[in-house]
């Protein structure tokens, strides 16, 4: 299968806390059209730096795209670079050279020595036009491979792939195989014993399966190629199966749906409500729960009470409880799911305490350590966890564990 | 002057749209040595995509840093890729193998065949510890060059890079020039405001400045590299001059320090306490509080009131009022706030009530309304922000307007 690289040109640029702006747009266009992008690069304006990553891109990848460079200043050597690689000259182009006076006329401006450069290309390859700007992008031809040199500036940038680029690469790229993607989510598992049920996929042809764990929560990705569409139809359903089969209460969903939206789905199933009670997770659990959009038709609402006051006051927990068994005990998340579920009137309640750390810890119950309960109608459960990391980690494990324990219970049959 | 690339490993990671976490981390650790990085590159988990970048990126570098691949699974192949490259093999190294089954054994789990390939290194290369994780990472020294292979997971990258590499970079590169790093936090002020007082500082030499905005947060970078010593402590003070004079009240901290951290040790200093009651935030502003370590000397908790019910219930918002301004007002506000102290018996309160959208908008208050009010025992203010993004971004800039309204009031002396 061909694929493509996104070369992003300009030293201000390799910044990993900057966004690129131009890298969605042209993925968007390309997966369209059923080219997948391979690589990514974002690298300095010098001409050899530039010259390393685009033969890296050519020798990997049918199709090279690069943004930025291309301007009139000392710092645009893209054109240059390319050339170099290719061991050929740039040349100006008449014909973008006379659109390009016209333009600066129209505006009252001068072409200057350094402005005429807008219109060079690399010797061999063909001036795009440029609605939107100055500087015309250049595509090269090269050993069978396509390198395609664009400004940086997004409208510039857009205007282009969308009048000369995207409309031609369909017929240049018409064998791309169809694409399915499958995302599945699985949660309450270790992404080793997700790795039993997704192992005999790996290296098959066409079968591409990855895995990003996130502190209780699985997302699964397979991207399938394989030609003929009946091939490729039977190999999702055999994924699918397997997934099921594999995973077994731990699949949430085969279709990417979180896990705190599928425990909102199946709340609105049954017609029941939601409330929270949270001390060492401070509001992220609730905040999980109201980041699905319409979440007010099952959430209540939440309680967060970090000291031990405000569990006896505002959840109901007894304060001899508290002094027999410890903030952080089953008893105390018990005792908190019950009132959460008396002060909101709600069918379910989900609660968290625990030692988030880094402070806090003692030696029986060390840093990490943090109880969960949940209640519905139906009944109540606990879970204890032991998670001794940073203290973002604790907190957004234990969440994850709150509404793993909710859905195990929901999503079961309802009792007769 | 030497350089370094980042090389982020991972097909579902070529992905221009989304973060990388690790990036921004390594970026700022090897600046503070004084290494600029002049390549970033995120390549799909193929040995010869990942060989031809890794290539290129040595070609250039002095130093590469790669995060990702090196877990169990078959995806896993970065540590293959890199020994190709380099025309070597893989071993199993034995110390890291006894700390993964003895870390394993703990946790109550065998150590699979799979699992093995944790403690797998490039011949020639070193081990070094993950003290947050099970896969060890990986230093090679290749022709006077420096590859570092680290996992993916941003605490094992980050603590490797802590522990094992920053440490040892200051020696290996000795010769960089003099680095002064000077990180700003300002809030409430959009990003083109701030641009006036940094515009001055773009292109000076030697003085690199980054802006990263995060909705109603800004954190802005400034990196000086112009050796003599005295010369830089010079910009230094100059620079700190501008961004207090130009930032003025908006100016967090001088030293990195972020909004809700600042929020807790003034509060600290006053020695008051703090409660929150949310709405639309659903516990978003609540988390932020409780993310800073030892929250728990001044926070007490909070109320997440989602539907009018609780509001009334647990916080005492008045029927009437609810009826004669509805929930989003600044009035519902208001008493949300005192509702949160008084329940809490708080010094101080922060109370969001707003559309946070998809749904929900009507002409008169449409998605992205969102009033804020703040209680102290100096007085009460409101701010009504009108933030037409998405769910999350409104939520988002809901709490860190919060948190900056409390700043605000916070910062100024106390009355007499």
């Amino acid at each position: 299968m061909k694929s493509a690289a996104l070369v992003v040109i300009g030293s201000e640029l390799v910044d990993p806390a900057r966004r690129d702006a131009n890298g969605p747009f042209a993925k968007e266009g390309l997966a369209a059209l059923g080219i997948p992008v391979a690589l990514l690069a974002r690298v300095e304006d010098r001409v050899e730096s530039i010259g390393e990553v685009l033969q890296a891109a050519l020798s990997r990848c049918d199709l090279v795209i690069t943004s930025g460079g291309l301007g009139p200043t000392g710092d645009d050597v893209t054109r240059e670079a390319a050339a170099a690689l290719l061991g050929v000259g740039v040349h100006e182009d008449p014909r973008w050279l006379g659109i390009l006076e016209e333009r600066l006329t129209t505006r009252g401006r001068p072409l200057t020595e350094l402005g005429r450069r807008q219109a060079h290309v690399v010797d061999g390859g063909e001036a795009l036009d440029n609605g939107a700007g100055l500087a015309c992008g250049c595509w090269i031809r090269h050993a069978g491979k396509h390198l395609i040199l664009l400004p940086g500036v997004p409208r510039e940038f857009q205007d282009i792939l969308n009048a000369k680029v995207f409309p031609r690469l369909g017929s240049l790229f018409p064998d791309q195989p169809t694409v399915r993607v499958l995302r599945a989510v699985a949660a309450g598992l270790p992404e080793v014993e997700a790795e039993e049920t997704l192992r005999p996929w790996y290296g098959k042809p066409g079968v591409d399966v990855s895995i990003l764990p996130s502190l209780g929560v699985l997302r699964i990705g397979f991207t399938l190629t394989s030609p003929p569409l009946e091939k490729l139809e039977h190999t999702e359903s055999a994924v699918r199966v397997a997934l099921s089969e594999g995973l077994r209460k731990h699949l949430v969903s085969l279709d990417g749906t979180s896990l705190e939206r599928r425990v909102g789905e199946l709340l609105l199933e049954r017609g029941w409500t939601l409330a929270s009670a949270e001390s060492c997770t401070g509001g992220l659990l609730g905040q999980k729960v109201v980041s699905v959009p319409g979440a007010s038709r099952y959430y209540l609402g939440g309680i967060t009470a970090y000291g031990n006051e405000a569990k006896q006051c505002l959840l109901g927990v007894p304060g001899g409880l508290l002094e027999r068994h410890g903030a952080v005990s089953e008893e105390t998340a018990l005792a908190m799911v019950r009132g959460a579920r008396a002060r909101f009137n709600a069918s379910c309640a989900l609660s968290t305490t625990g030692v988030a750390g880094p402070d806090g810890g003692t030696s029986d119950k060390p840093v990490g350590t943090v109880w969960i309960a949940c209640g519905t109608p139906e009944g109540e459960w606990t879970r204890k966890i032991s998670f001794p990391l940073d203290r973002e980690s604790v907190m957004e494990m234990s969440a994850h564990t709150a509404l793993f324990l909710l859905w195990s219970k929901l999503r079961a049959e309802p009792s007769p």
